[in-house]
């Protein structure tokens, strides 16, 4: 049976990344001509096909819409989808989703294979590798050849798109000026480290809001995790030694940790700790005591995205202006936040 | 711009449903003549390209396997796709995910669109409504084409395939005789309505392990739900005449639902009342208490469907012998639980 080579295979057996190989095919100037050569050769003796995008586009539509994003065992991706489901198919559109499960290389893999003939347009969000490397050419790949793509929630300046985003800092801003509001003075910040975009916009917002109320920033008050699974020590730790009094938690599971962990010592919420958590999903809704959270609006951002990839697929003729919106986010008041 | 018809456009311009138009262009006799050759005419006016799976079957590999779900806000089904991935990975195969939403049409549609050159086979869960009208001849059509078929968790005898289920009435059995062994006397249930073939087998369960134990079967602790967006009152409808000491719920959502119904009338889990739910996800881990269940190991159950479906890819024979894999439950014992 005559198998299709894929990206994956010219690379392990050239021994070269991925980036490397679709680089290659693509004539990248970024590789070098021995290296461009070598891979070229390859995926001619073993047939691999390119896809050829441009030329099929014009002759036909798949009404598909693809999306990719990093995980799926995250409730505010599952909301966005379904607020892609909802206009896509008001719109007469389908849908297929692919994971990156956080990998740069998967990231290229799906835009790959759904660019070849199974989607008319992306709506994506980074994976945490491509933040890290900054390395968008497969997307602005797609989109010069004449497929649309929308990012959300994570996205980069470096690529020219539409964008759906909330206003990350400012809801972080908002959080933290709440909780001044209520009169906390030691407030801590749980958050991921600075490369992820969301992360590093809500700790700015957190820093502002602490400058606007003449308030110092202590660095022994924020905490930076780099593996969501192993959060418990660090959120511990924060506990243990700088005891604050409220604590603002960049996403839910750093907020239902935090619970966790201040319970074990004894430490009640909110009688003895404030916490705000973002992302208003099932485990804000559900852990007790239900936690107070900036809401993302997942399903509204999700809606948003898919309305201008498809005005965008509907448009008669190009047009080279890019948009970003900016979805609204609200603080939900739940029982996990108190007044000191 | 020329764009290809879809089957849903179709069957809104002849005013008959997606299942009519797709058994028309496979000469299907369930369909009049009459309808069967507007339909025809119509698609060939259009040109609807159907798809030639066996054909473009022959020649080339797509690499690639397409999971069809009811839905993804649902942790079973994510963890389901987390164990797909990783096997799917681990042999070189790439993932798409297509939703349902429990509605019939959306995958045929969904079948359809993937089985047109995008998928090898195809990794599935039943949708609500497929499951009421017992129509399965998109599967059937795939199956015969050549496209491998595995069936997860919501499946069907009426059609020949692999598939890997969980005992779900075993499963039951034992939640309900651990509450029994712990002293419980009126035990509750809060299932589905009897056509989600997984909520019947549940149901079962829960008679048989009464009956195994000389206990009356009493039809007013037992409690249905159709729309699981509206479970609120008939769980607290329950509570509050019925009294239950101890409720067995056949899913995580309803579970947590019984506990914050409770708390709301005063009634105190596990002091009052022990819960057992279904599905081990993060509402059990995270609501407080923390919940007791029968946990479904959706990892292993997804990365067991795609060693199938990749084993049978990769035969060189056909073979026409399927299987049924069980997958094995254990109970996960936390704070909802007590004795008696």
């Amino acid at each position: 049976m005559k198998r299709k080579v894929t990206l994956k295979q010219i690379a392990r057996e050239l021994d070269v990344s991925i980036s490397t190989v679709s680089k290659s095919l693509r004539n990248s100037p970024e590789i070098s001509e021995d290296t461009r050569q070598k891979v070229q050769a390859f995926a001619k003796l073993y047939n691999y096909r390119p896809n050829n995008i441009a030329l099929s586009l014009k002759n036909k539509k798949t009404k598909t819409i693809g999306i990719i994003i990093p995980e799926i065992v995250h409730h505010f991706f599952a909301t966005v989808i379904g607020g892609i489901e909802q206009v896509a198919n008001e719109n007469g559109y389908n849908v297929i989703v692919c994971l990156s499960n956080e990998s740069f290389d998967k990231e290229v893999i799906n835009m790959e294979m759904l660019a070849t003939g199974s989607t008319d347009g992306f709506i994506m969000s980074l994976s945490k590798e491509t933040e890290q490397k900054k390395d968008f050419h497969h997307i602005q790949e797609v989109i010069n050849q004449g497929m649309p793509v929308v990012m959300f929630d994570r996205v980069t300046n470096d690529v020219l798109c539409d964008k759906v985003i909330i206003d990350d800092q400012m809801a972080a801003y908002e959080a933290v000026d709440y909780l001044i509001g209520k009169g906390f003075k030691k407030i801590a910040l749980v958050t991921t480290v600075d490369y992820v975009s969301v992360g590093k916009l809500r700790t700015d917002g957190y820093i502002n809001a602490l400058h606007d109320h003449d308030m110092a920033v202590d660095d022994t008050l924020i905490v930076k995790i780099e593996d969501i699974e192993h959060c418990e020590e660090p959120i511990a730790a924060l506990l243990k030694t700088q005891k604050p009094d409220a604590i603002f938690a960049v996403n839910e599971l750093f907020a239902v940790t935090c619970i966790k962990q201040a319970n074990k010592i004894g430490i009640k919420v909110p009688d003895d700790l404030s916490v705000i958590g973002f992302t208003d999903g099932i485990i804000s809704q559900y852990s007790s005591p239900s936690i107070t959270t900036v809401s993302q609006n997942g399903e509204v951002m999700g809606g948003r995205a898919a309305k201008m990839l498809i005005d965008r697929l509907e448009l008669e003729e190009e047009n080279e202006l890019y948009k970003t919106e900016l979805i609204e986010t609200h603080l939900v008041e739940r029982e996990s936040t108190t007044t000191l």
